[in-house]
């Protein structure tokens, strides 16, 4: 299965997709959609929207998964935030993709298994996980694969549970 | 000059087209885009952006306004509107129409004057400026109709005022 993951922010937005059969994952592409503080909001969200249409077009990811808001931030960063991931979401739900949602603390615990770990941490997990020769030198992008990651975990284990149990019942 | 003005909700987006030349207005269409909260956040936005998205290509409009995000909210209630308004400001630069963008103090004193007006008394003046028989019954509707009179209050008078400048110099 292709997992699109999506990192949110109005200067660098994130996106990595790995394809995964829940237990070995393989990084398909990463990169990060940049806009300048010097656009216009209106524009920045247009430039977002292409870039993460283009990448779901290119590479055609069958799931997709986005960060929830933190709410701990400043309120004017957080309401830019929330409006590029009004963009992301809709560019998932254009592609008729199902919707992971994980808060950043899930991501880094299903990553590097610790939930206050630090974003080179993250980088260095998602390199040795994804069986990489570097890290992936974006954080942005290496924090959206993470969260690929993150939801392949999580999904296609959940999927897994049925049949252990039924192994168990037997 | 058609204005499309936009007021955003994350159940119900409001949106009303006036005919103007800065001093007389007339409807062209109001409406309200309307989502369930038994829907998922990214289906909802993708209703929310082909609802408008038909508004546009239909009326073709050259200018549109949105207000800007009013901080007094509960915070779970402002970060699902910006995400809405990201929704709302992408389907304008898509269409490749300019943007204006005023606070509710700012639309209020456009179209009552008075800054702490309520939502019946811009109903009322909606109607009264734009010559109805009868107020746009939804709210939201009737909103979005007032932030495009504000626009065009702002953006066309702003425009005769070089004129005044050199009659007056004259």
């Amino acid at each position: 299965m292709r997992i699109l993951g999506i990192d949110c922010g109005s200067e660098k937005t994130g996106y990595g997709i790995i394809e995964t059969d829940g237990r070995k994952h393989r990084l398909v592409i990463s990169g990060v959609v940049r806009t300048s503080a010097r656009e216009s909001l209106d524009a920045r969200l247009l430039k977002i929207a292409c870039g993460l249409r283009d990448v779901i077009v290119a590479h055609r990811p069958e799931a997709a998964a986005v960060e929830e808001v933190f709410y701990g931030q400043n309120v004017k960063t957080l309401l830019k935030l929330a409006h590029v991931r009004g963009i992301a979401l809709l560019a998932i739900a254009e592609a008729g993709i199902t919707l992971g949602e994980y808060s950043p603390l899930e991501v880094k615990m299903s990553v590097v298994g610790f939930g206050r770990a630090e974003k080179q941490q993250v980088q260095l997990m998602v390199k040795s996980i994804l069986g990489l020769s570097e890290i992936i030198e974006s954080e942005d992008a290496s924090d959206a694969v993470a969260v690929a990651i993150c939801h392949a975990t999580r999904t296609m284990t959940a999927s897994r549970r049925p049949l252990q149990s039924v192994a168990a019942a037997v």
